[in-house]
């Protein structure tokens, strides 16, 4: 199987998820393998992912492991949202440009998507979207919803979040963060997930691991007085409350017992800024977006497009701007740098 | 870790989901991590696993890799139900009582529990609910759903299907089979899954995984005519696509390429029939529904359950009856029988 | 059109419905006409309308009027039920049998069917479905819903409804009444409304006016704690919310400010009971359900079905055993019944 | 009733629903009352409208008529769109801004709102959204829907329905008008029903018939291919589907057989365009929309918004900008606008 596999594998820039499991998580994963133990996440391994889970992020918090980012989002949206409330979120959000409709049609809820010209929300941004309040024609605006790192690279700070998180309790809303590179703009930031996301004031988060090393695994957290005891029937009703607990747990283990999420992530996050600085320096080249975590947005010469990407995978963006996404991973290479922009600068015009 | 789980792993008879992953697929998970290939089921691993398939389940199919059962079961109803359709099942079907709700909440569609006996449908049983077809008000009768093995561990035969799969073509219906314990199913009867599913006229297929020996891993499996351009998007939408495929892939190759699924099923049904035959030997002991796969219904001395319980994890079925489930699993041991029989044995009164 | 309306028109025992608007409604729909109002139930024939209906079930309501029956079971059980709750009802019950699976698709909720002999839910027969609670995996049971008048005609008294009221609330959930014949079973039972609904502890009403002769009208009624802000809503996210609520509001206020609702009612059932008596003494003809609101079944001799039919329009309930349905209205005449009855005499055998 | 009515009766130009029934339908409901006729559509007044309104919109139309107007575009909606498409509108659109989520939530559809300066939509800025068409992660495009005449009062021509209908045809989409106030679209350009809307292509519309003057009627129209079987369950299953349909057609006829609906709609606009071009005429006073059916938007002075509404029902459409809304309706009489003016002009600064 592992020259087919290795013929299929050429490197890239695709996407965080085409890279594999950290080798510390697959080990994990062993390691809880053997004997029987409870299933749906009445076991020990579970019990203890939770643990260390309180100790990143404060002890008021009910987590609960889903399967992928899109069970995440549905289940916190629908734990914070009536299905007769509206979720404001920036037009660019995963929830609504790459979910294929779930959160409506799963959650019930109704998106109310905002343009940004980076991809964040802001509180001037929002408030035009904070009306109708008790107007029983107009879907109530119950959850802001944003995405950290967004889907633009770019980084909220503990305080721009406590920000909206303001905003959204004053109007009786909720703050929502699809957290699926919550490691990356935690890193990024040099803060601690408590800093980043509890002190923060966010009620919600859609917790990543599969984009940062694991294997399939996300997770549901909500904070204090966001927790509800819907949230289990939440979870199992879509489809999202996996049999062998224990393998998700050994994976959260693997990655928050030590500091594994925070090598992943910044070895990711240093590969960005590295590769984009050196991108930057081409002649024809221009970043378009901040580059704050692991994505880089770049204008390329036309023409060079297309040849790059025959030998690495990569997504065009904008097709008219011949603007190009490259998505960095915990598993790419000082190599893989070089030889991206040996092979950019090959195909530049002279 | 392993001192932990290893104190935490009681044996027990209490799921066949319970119990960890084969070795043999765990090797298959590490052999495919590795370098960079394209997420969402665009690589050489998913590809392969669909090509095994195919020659267990014949050409004209449509496979799509889901989470779990849920995830499984609800896909598959949507793929086949249109929201005002209803889907036929038994009373004690797992979409009717364990999933809370959401074959109804997710997929949209109404289900319509009929009694049995023995878990199983037939067409004498279906006939009455067919009806109102062409009638606005009533949900048009769309789907029957049954499980193979059932909930209660019967097994259909490969006519018995057909003849459910007859009524309901004849009807404009599909035919839908969970089978969460498929395998268990097939080497029950000494059948090939092509037999037992294809040959069978089923529609519709959720292809279990995980209990039979998978870390984590179903499928989705449409027939015939049965196949549609929407279950992408359902799969999608449903929160059921994993980014990292190559895994389900890899799991569904190691199970499925060669025998390890055959082997899987028959040690667990081979396990229940020994258990089965030596309970029923024991005074007091009364197995209640016929033993066709891997779990064993049975009524227990009153006084005996609680003690047995202590050691052994398995569920009471119907408190009033004294009656308890057994389910064996692929790495239940000969020895975990001789040491339950004697535990039992002991609890008996003389 | 009178003409055309008129050949139209064959007098028959279809339905309820199938008669029109009592004149005393169209006369206050015209008086209600004229100027403006404020839509959407801000005006004040809505609430005069509200405050009749208060004089009629007490203070602690909150009534909202919708357009039909389906609108109102729909609004009721979203109020009473979260997406992962089950609704426990007859398996005859116009929500499982009649709404095109509108409970589950819209409210989002489980029906769990339960097989009665008379369409009429017992403590003892609702009890064995009470199971589960707090259990993830089941969806949870949340409302105890039946229709009085039944769908077979049957009424259940203010006791019954107290037992199954504290069943339910024992068991944190609560009881809903689908109320399309609501008047139709006080006026039989010779209880007021209040007696029959608030004093037996409902906790939501399907008000029905329809059937019992106006144009379109029925009202969601939730009572005491289980009213929630909710409600206006989902009233109004379930499409059911009009735009000219006053000539909803002057149906009920015409309907219920004096006595018309019982005289329309007391009408129909006295005509039932007539006719049910009459035909009962007719050789090979035999009342198959007990005779207590508006709705005769019965066994007709064979041959006798499809001539009489040609006259008058009625259902075949059961073609196997050759039953049938017939249905009073608020405007059946003596004569109907007299005519009816010779017609019947003369298909008999001799 | 009566005097307690007047009292309430307060003129104004709030809303086109504020108003009551013309006498004419009224009348027609009156008509066809009395007798006995089939439930559900299954009568001649029913048969007798669709045939009319086949004389105004060709013979290849399924026309089903609803309560309202979220009835008509949930149905019309989920007839054309799966549940993981995607309809593109304006951002003000009716269906996005004041049905509380119901497109979402009923009809299960993902919506995408686009911003315009006037309400409409056009090619160009449609196209930028018909994006990820095969691409699972994406809700699919299906469905430009516009209304007509806009909740701006702005009115889309033929010419433009149709390029918007060439442009969703050539994308496999459908085009689907929000026609609560078609009637007075069709009048203001001159043009019949057929050429507004059949003749432009439009695979659905909501047909609104409630603000023109009707007590309660609307109808889903769909045409030629984008016909479907699954209308009448949808229908029912959204709560729709009216019992004693006859008064709903009998609500058409009287506003379709002849020319009422063009006289009640031409009364209407002519208001508007008066009151329009008497107000803009005033010092203070701008016009802020084109005025081309029967709604104004202008910017009154500071100070005079407030005194006017005292006597006058209407809304405050924009507080920060001064910006109003008034509505005409088919009984707004020359003396209301001379009584509106006069008052206006009192509170205008010397």
């Amino acid at each position: 199987m592992m020259s087919e596999a290795a013929s299929a594998t050429r490197r890239g820039f695709g996407s965080d998820n085409h890279s594999g499991v950290h080798p510390e998580v697959l080990e994990a994963i062993a390691a809880a393998n053997g004997g029987h133990v409870p299933a749906y996440g009445d076991d020990v391994f579970t019990q203890r992912a939770v643990a260390i889970m309180k100790g990143h992020l404060g002890d008021e918090i009910d987590m609960r492991f889903v399967f992928n980012g899109t069970g995440a989002n549905v289940s916190s949206l629908a734990a914070l949202c009536p299905t007769w409330g509206a979720v404001i979120c920036p037009e660019t959000a995963h929830i609504n440009t790459d979910e294929c409709g779930a959160p409506e049609h799963i959650a019930g809820v109704k998106l109310v998507p905002v343009r940004t010209p980076d991809g964040k929300l802001t509180p001037e941004l929002v408030l035009p979207y904070l009306t109708g309040f008790g107007f029983e024609h107009h879907a109530q605006p119950s959850v802001i919803s944003v995405s950290n790192a967004t889907e633009f690279g770019t980084v909220y700070t503990p305080a721009e979040l406590r920000a909206l998180a303001d905003v959204a309790h004053e109007h009786g809303m909720y703050l929502h963060v699809d957290g699926a590179r919550i490691a990356n703009a935690a890193v990024a930031l040099g803060v601690s997930l408590r800093e980043l996301v509890t002190d923060a004031c966010v009620d919600a988060l859609s917790f990543g691991g599969t984009k940062n090393g694991m294997l399939v695994g996300e997770a549901v957290v909500l904070f204090g007085d966001a927790r509800t005891e819907a949230l289990p029937y939440i979870r199992k009703q879509s489809g999202q409350l996996a049999s062998k607990s224990r393998f998700m747990a050994a994976q959260f283990i693997a990655m928050f017992e030590g500091d594994l999420w925070e090598r992943c992530a910044r070895s990711a996050n240093e590969k960005a800024a590295d590769l984009a600085a050196r991108a930057a320096a081409l002649p024809g080249v221009t970043v378009t977006q901040s580059v704050e975590a692991n994505e880089i947005f770049a204008v390329l010469p036309e023409g060079a497009i297309a040849p790059l990407q025959k030998r690495w995978r990569f997504y065009t963006w904008d097709e008219a701007k011949n603007e190009i996404r490259w998505v960095t991973s915990w598993d790419t290479t000082p190599q893989d740098i070089d030889e991206l922009i040996a092979d950019l600068t090959a195909l530049l015009p002279r």
